[in-house]
């Protein structure tokens, strides 16, 4: 079969790779039907070393179940399915408390060892406690938005959960990407009365305003903070959704909390360490990590079907899956926020 | 008047002061009864350098309303009051919320500024909003236990507030000082099912599992992680309450917490950084600060007053106002977990 693999920076191919087959009992075979590039593969599109063994790529995808394994209990062939970026066996401690992405035996897709969403098929292993059945036909206009829930969408809600965003909080979203986007959206569905959005590229900034933002901060740093503060009579914000990762973001974040706030964070800390005592002595709480995109899924799924909300509309780049390396170009020279595959 | 001022590492003094005397019409002066010596108050004591200007002491105190300013309202002379470690005015949007330690108009004990608890008055500045009436007279048996509520009991329910105990819950508390001891009593208060002290004093250790310790860990770094991990099914716990603030307790805190687990910090943080990435791939949160005492004191004054908590019994040290520094000397030397000054 064909599928992405990634071999350096800027190096991703799609090639010929051993067809995807059940190995366990509890596996399902997946074709897929859509998958998308997160900004998380840009890592190592950025930063991945020649002379790493490839990698498979790829955790946001919808597919059809074409085959399942003998204790495979929930799914039939031809269910359509969405997988979030983790998988989980759906009953050990962490998945009853619905923390799949600490499941004690669960992992994630792609690397050396799995398959990956951006190719023809997948090997899922614990199907019945990963995948979850979609209502819809494989070609569903809402394609788009449901593909979201495997991850961005997911990610933003659970940023906001983190944040503990409300009814009547103000709120900052720091980095408007796929993921602060959903944030946005997030922050909205739970009621956030302020939404200011912490981020300079006009297209995401247009989308920000149709999801919700009330504000947008284009300043960076300080003069960021500084602007925040003008906006909140002073005092900062109850909630920020940290979705980018960086230091200078993070610290960011933390800054523009104010007292008592909450800091939700779900971009992946690109630096080992982060700031201690300032957010002591204001007692701002700092939370968030991998979204449990397996539980959100179910609990987001209404409001996609019933258009409540529109993440799909993220999705600004749509190829087939041999445009793949195009769609990773486009994404890391910011002329896409988020890449569609179809197949 | 008499009162105590630091002027150096290892240099406590008793000696004669300004009397504290009403400035502001929201002011009130109280004559102080119990005072008590602080955990934190070591710092200075352990690292002032010489040439700095005296720093009064002080931060935990009851006494009787001598005088009261023009403007308030609440007070009268005779009151026995408590005074939580910081004061503030009670009607700003933290203070509303809850957090009076970031009250826009307050402020904390001591300094060069302003009286310490310390001495035998203070001036109390938006006597109002600081002061809680004790409905007891000055010299009852249960003073210890209401001067805790000024600060460590307050702090130490504040960890397990910030680590989010609850029935059932396996709690961690690092550090057996007279926060974390008050840690343990929060902790069972809130109905924890495991509470697992991280100390290695005997004295302190006995009084930890009177208030309810069910298990001791006297390893530290990697071996008390581990340890915490056998007593936990190698889970680690769901609750941590860091009370000591040094990098290497606030590491083990961290470590030892369970994926979605909360980590509660009450210990002043001695290092500018602190991990950011294990925590966020195991979705642990990180919240505390400053106890808000002044909320605080009234939540758990009913349970002090029946008898349902003993917080006081950290005191096994009592002395007089001139014997502040034979205090300090036992707290420093750990032959004392607190210090009592009776007036």
């Amino acid at each position: 079969m064909r599928a992405t693999v990634m071999y350096g920076g800027g190096d991703v191919r799609v090639e010929n790779v051993p067809d995807a087959r059940i190995i366990e009992p509890t596996d399902a075979l997946v074709a897929v039907t859509r998958a998308a590039i997160c900004g998380s593969d840009l890592w190592p599109y950025k930063g991945m070393q020649p002379g790493e063994p490839g990698r498979r790529m790829g955790h946001e995808f919808i597919g059809i179940v074409e085959a399942v394994g003998a204790d495979v209990r929930l799914l039939k062939v031809g269910d359509l399915v969405a997988a979030p970026f983790a998988w989980s066996d759906g009953t050990c401690i962490y998945c009853r408390e619905g923390l799949h992405t600490s499941c004690l035996h669960g992992g994630f897709w792609g690397g050396t060892q799995l398959d990956g969403g951006q190719g023809e098929a997948v090997r899922v292993p614990q199907a019945d406690g990963t995948l979850v059945v979609l209502p819809v036909g494989r070609d569903h206009a809402l394609m788009p938005s449901l593909l979201t829930l495997t991850d961005v969408m997911a990610t933003g809600h659970h940023a906001a959960l983190a944040a503990k965003v409300g009814p009547g909080k103000t709120v900052a979203v720091v980095g408007g990407g796929a993921v602060g986007l959903c944030g946005v959206i997030a922050a909205r569905r739970l009621g956030a009365e302020q939404i200011i959005l912490l981020d300079r590229h006009p297209d995401r900034i247009a989308l920000a305003k149709e999801f919700g933002a009330s504000d947008i901060v284009s300043e960076r740093g300080d003069a960021a903070i500084e602007r925040v503060r003008e906006l909140t009579q002073g005092l900062g914000v109850q909630s920020v959704l940290e979705c980018v990762g960086y230091a200078e973001s993070t610290l960011t974040a933390l800054s523009i909390a104010r007292p008592g706030g909450a800091v939700g964070r779900v971009g992946v800390p690109q630096d080992e360490l982060m700031p201690a005592v300032s957010t002591f002595f204001s007692n701002i709480s700092i939370a968030g990590g991998p979204a449990p995109a397996r539980a959100y899924i179910q609990e987001l799924l209404p409001d996609v079907l019933e258009g409540r909300i529109q993440p799909g509309r993220v999705f600004d780049w749509v190829g087939r899956l041999d445009g793949v390396p195009d769609g990773y170009r486009a994404m890391n020279d910011r002329k896409a926020i988020k890449a569609l595959i179809e197949f």
